[in-house]
């Protein structure tokens, strides 16, 4: 299991006429969470896509627990829970400032070749680097 | 059961770098299903709001299945599938002009007082209308 | 001059908490307004990027006249006011259903070589069914 | 003159096929700059509309210098450049890691009341915090 955790301060525009964050824009701060997790490995997911390997989302999952306001700072956890194969899955939990839960969810995104879009493996350093926490 | 379908057209915005409507956009579209689906009622969820009653959702789940891609003419088929009780679950379909599959995906949303933020029954006239499709 | 109008119904994520449609998604309904008057040419924006030119907005200017509301039908009116060159101006008028007039604005693209991006002429089958328009 | 600056990461879905930020998204990164310069007087704009001052937009100008890519780390530079009056300026510059400019633009806000939505001088202790920088 691999977590990091980061932070987003909610923006006007992500709200709605509700008062609170809309609920489509939370898949937006959970790619946040898992490009930063990434960033952890000194693995840019910039750098994946560079080596001809993109990442498209083939599942998201949403529980609404509480809502978000407008400039709240919120955190994101995400978790790598389980060794990744050509899918990887992400858990997610965005918790306000007193603590409060206010989402979870997870995806699961594949790992494929740019060019002929099928599944692929996992570039082989990002492998070398995940490993570990899964022995 | 009821259904009903409404089209979009990929804006440009929509579409991420990899070339392809961004995976948080979907929610987007979801929206814009379920609000034609009552629309068909002659009840729109903006007049259900003047009533007082709001309708947060509290789980969004969603399958990608085929790339949407910048300028499709997405046709998405919503269904409430159950009699809604103090939730509704929304199911929805995207596809594209080929008939091919772009995602699927469910939402369930509560009836919830505006003001006391308590789940209430939904308003009178959407049960009187909604009833005989579950008869 | 060329005009053509095109309508978009407000989504509830486009509003904010003030309750009316975000400032910032203006520049989304004007891209909706030009791909669509593109389209009266029988000449679509996709068309014209697999012709390996990008079309990339260097300017756009917006004034806010009147709020839009959540549902509330909007008609985009587009102009191109004068003959393209390598730079291509589009006005824009968006109105509600009252005949408000809600903002103005106008965007100025360039025609761009995809590769080099460098600035270029526009494409050939668009100048052929644009000039009429401007003699 | 009062200036302060902040920085965004570029999120994925902020970017659009051509593989760069999409137009219409810096309009978000302006809120994001002038929310922080208004904390830097310990003035947050959720005070402002919690006092019953809500602050549309009502003019924005953008000019685009040069392409933001994904995961860029954008410096946003906000600057109130005359004393307020019922109406605000706020001048924007945008750079990128290597300091090139990417963005240059303004918005002007109005004070407004949240009731009758008329404009409205602004809020005692934000003109006596902002008067010092102008004298």
């Amino acid at each position: 299991m691999f977590s990091a955790e980061t932070q987003v301060r909610v923006r006007y525009g992500e709200t709605d006429k509700m008062g609170m964050v809309y609920y489509g824009n939370y898949p937006l701060f959970f790619e946040v969470g898992r490009t930063n997790l990434m960033r952890e490995f000194n693995l840019t997911y910039r750098s994946i896509e560079n080596s001809g390997i993109i990442l498209p989302v083939t599942e998201l999952n949403i529980k609404y627990h509480y809502p978000a306001s407008y400039d709240d700072l919120l955190t994101i956890k995400t978790t790598i829970p389980e060794m990744p194969s050509v899918k990887i899955l992400f858990n997610y939990e965005i918790l306000n400032e007193a603590g409060k839960l206010v989402v979870t969810g997870n995806t699961i995104l594949v790992f494929m070749n740019d060019k002929t879009r099928k599944p692929t493996r996992p570039p082989e350093n990002f492998i070398d680097k995940i490993k570990p926490f899964f022995e």
